[in-house]
């Protein structure tokens, strides 16, 4: 069990979901033993029994919880720019599916692999994933040291029925996994793509494991289109009716609901996750997430993959979630800084059901960041949780904890071979694309 | 006259308005001498004549032309999150302006630096700057090395012609310095901060000495209610009434405009800078710039100042203005990538008036970046262009070059001494906030 011992940073706790801008960070230390945080307070204030192996000098640094990317599909990272400013069943059809149907395991495995280490340098320790050859998934974030929450993609049908198992065997192996750095979910893939009798036995066997569910909901104006018209209700109706919600579910984008909805998903505890730049980059429209903050629903942030974004910068997604809402309102005090950073922290933490996770607090995971300060565009300080969300960069990230390791240091990935990496990717890549 | 060649790097040339995707770069080298581009061309086309003094490998790099901020601030990095989230009349009249009030002219030279420095390592090599202590801003811009046109912010009334004067000084001992690398503009505030009568004789001083004029307009619907109530009119309508576009304009913002008011700026040739980080922030709204695009207009970008963004970052600034028009319009085709790096490039050239720049071509100055592309969230390679504008960050600017003298090297500015500007605007923002 290593003991680190962080000192003379500017610490961000996020303890509180409302902090006056006095009480949102102080300069002190955090004592960190295994897997847990052991103690978080001012210069000074750690137990002279606490015996640290390494000290690190967090001076001109901040710290904060790590990151959590709500909703990714991460090996997408290998169609990242391959089609942009296309319309969206034109991107999907003629550009993402084709190329999608030719991915090998191993290609997931590489594509997987590129987004930890993206991810990672970016600050970011926990992603919840949606894809498929999930058994790659998970040993990629094995290896490359991430937490991750990860679901196969679920289409209904005979396939689906298969995907079921391939799920229930993903968690048999890997749900719990040193002490919960890997958890798995059931990933219905959407109400249009999954006919309400398949989404019933998703639910029951949710129910029989105490899985999880992580879905897409409520994307697009055809999505709701196409469930009025084969169902007569909205998407979250619907989902509703079939007992979705009777288990814990994770909901990614939710961008057209109706006022009623908002109030069907804060009854259920149904956690949403806000895409900002994909459902921007996509056109699919705004979601209304003053409204669901307002209503008191948990409203975590995501990237999506990097083919609708095209990056896995959680810093982006915080700046475009305060910046969209509040031109989209007219309201410039909508969305603040602190807001953002909540949504993409302890929300993202909630949001996949992780409860001590999200905050630097003593007892909670030892899943955090160092984010240097000494840049041009950080100067001067006057508010440094403005200055996460309005003004860093993704590469401001200095070091990188998750579980009590560090994975980042310096800016440079520990766990992971870039070049390796890139060299794979680069020969996935030109094989899909027919460059050879 | 320093002779560069730089080899074997993707070049991104951006000389055609329309360019088919394959058109878009090439692999291959650009010759440079004294402050001009002598020849871009694939690898190997450079003339035997040409003898160069330094020879830069560009092997895993990309050359653009240097980033052109056309509205900006630059001084304002002394109030960076000193006042967020808030009403826009709360913003500026609790926070920014009492704090602008005790601004001094080592402020604004030491603002103005931090500014330079935020903008060179982020790949900027022009600014447009409206504000006051124009000189200091001046020294700055000598020292930095960076391009920029620079405008007196003016308010009508007494001191208003005072500041009048002191474009004119400004201009006699700036304008044209080192073949243009400075230039000055007449920086009246906006139509509701200078009254008609006003403009006009900065239109006629304008027309005297061959300036150009820089003006906020249409920024906010405050201010178009206020010049309707005030003069029966629309604020392009009042403008173009006292002849302000009988002289070249650059208008920032320009976010609330009737379709005629397009028309009338299409017609005159009036310059569009388009802000859209600090129209989301500041919740002013969405400009119409799909439609400004299809009418004709040249619409450029700018971070605005960095209260109200809160960073000087293009790169950031070309994402937002191509996702938030997708979302606005709910078209994911409306301002491609190669659109928005157009805006930031050759379109910010001509917006200021400087037409051999902007472009890498042969007879054109020497402005350009190389960018890394050694980095996890730029692999694979698909498409560059569409990486420029929704995956890359400011710092992976490798190399910037202005007036063909090298100011950035691997990530690091060459012209200023980063700890003496980190430490002078400490001291400056601890004065100005009352921190001893």
């Amino acid at each position: 069990m290593a003991k680190i011992l962080i000192k003379n940073c500017v610490i961000i706790p996020m303890e509180k979901e409302l902090a006056d801008p006095g009480e949102r960070y102080f300069t002190g230390e955090i004592a960190v033993s295994g897997r847990r945080i052991v103690h978080v307070g001012p210069q000074g204030t750690v137990s002279s029994d606490f015996q640290a192996e390494r000290v690190i000098d967090g001076t001109g640094k901040v710290a904060l919880p790590g990151l959590i990317n709500a909703h990714t599909h991460a090996a997408m990272t290998l169609l990242r720019s391959y089609a942009d400013d296309l319309p969206l069943m034109q991107w999907l059809e003629q550009r993402i599916w084709p190329l999608e149907a030719n991915l090998t395991p191993e290609d997931v495995y590489w594509g997987t692999k590129l987004s930890i280490l993206e991810m990672l340098k970016a600050g970011i320790t926990t992603f919840a994933d949606m894809y498929l050859f999930m058994e790659q998934v998970a040993q990629a974030v094995q290896e490359g040291g991430m937490r991750a929450s990860l679901a196969r993609g679920i289409v209904g049908g005979e396939r689906g029925l298969a995907a079921l198992r391939e799920t229930e065997e993903l968690a048999d192996k890997w749900h719990g996994f040193e002490e919960g750095r890997i958890t798995v979910m059931f990933g219905p893939h959407a109400p249009y793509t999954c006919p309400p009798e398949f989404l019933k036995e998703v639910v029951k066997k949710a129910k029989q494991s105490g899985l999880g569910i992580h879905i897409h909901l409520a994307e697009t104006l055809d999505e709701v289109q196409r469930i009025k018209n084969r169902y007569g209700k909205l998407p979250v109706e619907l989902m509703e009716e079939v007992g979705l919600f009777e288990v814990p579910v994770t909901a990614a984008h939710c961008v057209h609901l109706e006022p009623h909805e908002i109030n069907i998903l804060r009854d259920y505890n149904v956690k949403v996750v806000h895409n900002p730049e994909s459902n921007m980059k996509l056109a699919s429209g705004i979601a209304p997430v003053p409204e669901m903050l307002e209503a008191g629903v948990t409203v975590a942030l995501g990237t999506d993959g990097a083919a609708s974004n095209n990056n896995l910068d959680l810093f982006g997604e915080m700046r475009a979630a305060a910046l969209l809402h509040k031109v989209n309102k007219l309201d410039s005090t909508v969305i603040s800084a602190y807001q953002a950073l909540q949504m993409a922290t302890r929300a993202g933490a909630k949001a996949l059901g992780l409860e001590d996770l999200g905050v630097l607090k003593a007892g909670y995971k030892a899943d955090l960041i160092l984010v240097d300060l000494e840049k041009p565009h950080l100067y001067p300080r006057h508010d440094i949780v403005a200055h996460l969300v309005y003004a860093v960069q993704a590469a401001d990230v200095d070091t990188v904890m998750v579980d009590g390791r560090i994975l980042v240091e310096k800016g440079q990935v520990l766990s992971l071979d870039e070049e390796e990496i890139y060299r794979k990717v680069k020969e996935a890549s030109d094989r899909l694309t027919g460059q050879h």
